[in-house]
């Protein structure tokens, strides 16, 4: 298999990506709220880029059942129902729901995935589940969503474990490039933990306004055994 | 001490520059080719961006005086004295002489530093004489080539053993940004070796086209003890 990681999205080269399945990681926290409302029962969560065309796009789906999500800095877009905090996606208040979501790198990262043969969306809490469902691939792109352009160690770390996995299970040859080699070596030295997770810079930044818990979520690996795709600008869970 | 590194160009931060002493990378082959020139007897090394500066400076300078050198995609370019072989730099080439210099990823590597305090050219051939000059500073920087925009493992390596080195050997608190605790962990992981380098993309690329020699100067760990710095537009030895 091929395997690319990319660390930011300038770094990630359309034209690798058409014959791939491209895991999309922003552990702290777009991809793992992501995974944590669709495990908890949300119909279906709608990435946009900027918060109007959140606006409009829930008052086009209906605005009684869709649910406004997203953070600027952090902190819940004013208006929304909810912010960037995996604890917010619990069952009573996702299932049945369409969530149109909006978050700083998170969102951006699916838009940069965009032209994969298969988008997925991964985090340490659905790090076995993607591994499975990608072992067959031909090519994998892991595209980190790093933060404001920025290398980012829990998304890194994230990939190579994915990496880590992909490469025990699966039989054959794997052309690895640079990031995912680095990647790679990261996890062999690093268990992704939530305590690790409070180290990083993306720990430190949500810790600094409040929300310290939701790491204990971010680095719940294999907490769920779901795979969420984005088709069509949905993203609904893989065979659902 | 405050270790900031940048995997790539578009993650330096000028903001954070300034206060800090800045170790320009790119190990394959532009910062080893400026240690190897200088440590021969070259008097300055001018880095420009584009060739026809280069051309315009050497005129500039006088050209009897003044080498051409650089590449593009790894070829000397037509017309110039030496290409960016690290084999080129030998004593009884460069000895006294002034070089002008545009390679693809390197200057501008040294460009994107420019506003910090101090930029010093680094490769894995001056690394202790680096660690060393940098073993005061309240801030160190370390610029990362890339390639074309892209991770490099061979410039992050080399980033990481020299933080290594510094963290090792300068006492009290160090506080890494995420990628430079990245690059450390690759350091703890995998000696900076030429065999190393021959395996990472930069090394197969040059080995592609004939150059495969020079990864043996490459990976020539503290083959110089000298520190290159840049000033006012040239890179001239330390208390030279």
């Amino acid at each position: 298999m091929r395997i690319d990681a990319h660390f930011t999205l300038a770094e990630v080269d359309p034209a690798t990506l058409s014959d791939a399945s491209a895991v999309v990681v922003d552990v702290v926290r777009a991809t793992t709220c992501i995974v944590e409302a669709l495990a908890n029962g949300a119909l279906a969560i709608y990435p946009t880029e900027s918060t109007e065309e959140a606006v409009r796009l829930a008052q086009s789906l209906g605005r009684e059942d869709a649910l406004l999500c997203g953070e600027r800095k952090g902190v819940k877009v004013e208006g929304f129902d909810f912010g960037n905090s995996p604890h917010e996606f619990a069952p009573d208040a996702v299932a049945g729901k369409k969530l149109v979501m909006s978050t700083t790198n998170g969102t951006r990262a699916l838009g940069a995935a965009a032209g994969a043969r298969r988008v997925i969306v991964g985090a340490l809490t659905n790090l076995g589940a993607v591994a499975q469902a990608v072992s067959d691939d031909e090519a994998l792109a892991l595209v980190c969503a790093g933060r404001n352009g920025i290398f980012s160690i829990d998304d890194a770390l994230c990939a190579g474990h994915l990496i880590r996995r992909v490469v025990e299970s699966v039989p054959g040859e794997h052309e690895l490039n640079d990031a995912a080699r680095a990647a790679l070596a990261l996890a062999e030295g690093q268990e992704p933990t939530a305590g690790f997770l409070a180290t990083t810079a993306a720990g430190q930044a949500i810790a600094a306004i409040g929300f310290e818990e939701d790491l204990e979520v971010c680095g719940a690996v294999d907490r769920h055994d779901i795979v969420p795709v984005l088709h069509d600008q949905a993203i609904t869970l893989a065979g659902a």
